[in-house]
């Protein structure tokens, strides 16, 4: 098989786990593709909610032609007995001929095990193909397994001059309609959304998918030390169709929270504020993989602050508020330019009359 | 002739006309083809410093082939005599048998009768070819025509959050040097380089073009109501080399700044300020067509309050500087969104490690 074909299939299985981003948490979004002779027998990526895993589908395509195959499949398969049997064993039974992964699974239950595995039955694996592009699709469920916390994107939509409303408060719309409707892709495409307690209070926001007619609604994550919010607001009131989780510090009574539905995290605080390492590792230990934060202004800073950013999407709108107006990040508390935290452009692009750019975390 | 061809020919003409960009005030940059029989027989375009005019220039290399041939033209021919005789008698006396013209010029003393010299002489005329495109690199002239004032770009370097410099002053460097050594481009493409007295005393620059080998400086201007700048800065000591004009109050003194080698523009004040329509309308008077201001933060605020920016060129870093910093615009005074000055996108790149995009004013 020439590398062009198999960069075309591994393409393809790419593409596929892509489908299952913010929906298959706290699983990865793994795409497979069984390949035999040129053609394609069977695709899967990881369903939603996680299983069944994304080489179970495949093959249950591909059936018994799937002896002698090729399997692409974006992350090795797994070796450990979850609520499924392991994928590497699926693979060994099947009777496939080859196995093209493109990234190791870090999971100490896994971490080159699947592959062994794969070998030890005499399948060819090749490893590596693609895998920059895999890394990345696939970075949520790295985060949390290498580090403990979720791939974190923060989205900011400003004025020309970095501001998020005006001096009374006005924010709605600064950006146009296209780049609103991208924010809920965007949000569509994370296992989370998340938002500061002033936002929450000041914007009364649903926090919801709106305009995209899907079926599986990302987490409401809030975070607010005293849980001081409005338990008749929107969030409130819809805490049992869409999940609303509530971070909050020690001495904060989540009771009547959980009465209307929404779930309660207690973490600690630190400098006076919830500490956001200590509530990413929890949202990590509560499964999410991938969390879309939309401010405000404390919370996003106190993230760029730590270090926690993997990604940053900024919206600029052409219009001028000045000085007035609500900045996008509060005080960093940083006196001179190099203890500023640095991000680098990804890309940039036209969405409406507003600009869209992209950053992301140097390790990124 | 086709219509492809003339587009082609008045392509070249405007291309030598932008070389004249921010060289030939208070003339504009027009260029100027000679062509017959699809050969090309003379360009020019408008010299340094305003004159020879293009045509003069285009006519003098075709020479006696002139006769007979057509001549694109960006601006209409002048038909008044000022320092040279009109370039619309120049073309008749060549014996051209058709040009085409591509923005009219709106100067009182010209307004058509260039072109119906043109006509009289019996000269097949043609007019509005690329207009838009003409009219968009004229701009500079053609707003001192028709407005009394200057074409106005904008420029803000600022961090993700809109920040100019952090809270202790730092401001060398938020952008790269690609977007620095862009920002020299385009101060070399016009005729002054303005900033605010509290610019010029906290940053000391010396505001002209570096790194690009030019030997015509733009304008430096400096608002400072009480003329209250250092006498020993680098714009002072310069002030001889490099033209300095700036514009203050009625009551202060100028006469140190005359003393050495500066221009001095008294202007009138509005709300406690210099009234920027009146700074810009005596840059106007004095010549200027095409200023590029590079802040601060109150004197950007204050140009986009008054609806006097035609384009804004923002750079954006990949660096957060949270609350603490310097906004890129002062207080405007802006309560509901509505009231908030508003652009429309003219492009975006990325530069370096920055973004750059470009904003228009909606009539420009």
């Amino acid at each position: 098989m020439s590398r062009a074909l198999d960069c075309r299939f591994m393409a393809l299985a790419l593409s596929l786990g892509r489908r299952g981003l913010g929906r298959v948490w706290p699983n990865p979004n793994v795409g497979c593709v069984i390949v035999r002779d040129g053609r394609i027998l069977g695709r899967g990526r990881t369903a939603d909610g996680g299983r069944p895993h994304a080489e179970t589908q495949a093959l249950a395509q591909a059936s018994t032609a799937a002896r002698g195959a090729t399997a692409y499949v974006t992350l090795e398969p797994c070796a450990h007995h979850g609520q499924t049997p392991p994928c590497a064993d699926a693979l060994v039974a099947a009777g496939v001929a080859r196995v093209v992964v493109a990234a190791q699974d870090p999971d100490p239950r896994v971490a080159g095990r699947g592959i062994e595995r794969l070998r030890a039955a005499g399948i060819a694996v090749e490893t590596g193909l693609m895998e920059g592009e895999a890394r990345r699709d696939l970075a949520g469920f790295l985060n949390r397994v290498e580090r403990g916390r979720p791939f974190v994107t923060l989205k900011l939509a400003t004025s020309l001059d970095g501001r998020i409303a005006t001096g009374t408060g006005e924010s709605r719309w600064i950006t146009g309609p296209e780049a609103r409707a991208r924010v809920h892709m965007m949000r569509a495409r994370h296992d989370a959304v998340m938002v500061g307690g002033g936002t929450a209070r000041a914007d009364d926001p649903m926090l919801n998918v709106r305009g995209l007619g899907i079926d599986r609604q990302p987490v409401r994550v809030v975070l607010s030390r005293r849980l001081d919010l409005p338990l008749d607001g929107a969030l409130a009131r819809s805490a049992r169709e869409v999940p609303l989780w509530l971070c909050h510090g020690p001495e904060a009574d989540a009771a009547p929270w959980r009465a209307l539905g929404a779930e309660s995290l207690s973490c600690p605080i630190s400098a006076g504020q919830l500490d956001p390492a200590a509530v990413l590792q929890a949202l990590g230990a509560a499964g999410l993989t991938r969390v879309f934060c939309e401010g405000g202004a404390g919370l996003a800073a106190s993230l760029l602050g730590a270090g926690l950013v993997d990604e940053l999407v900024l919206f600029t709108a052409g219009c001028a508020i000045g000085a007035e107006g609500t900045p996008a990040l509060s005080a960093m508390g940083i006196g001179a330019l190099a203890e500023a935290p640095r991000l680098r452009l990804a890309g940039q692009d036209r969405v409406g009359g507003d600009v869209m750019s992209v950053w992301r975390a140097s390790g990124g």
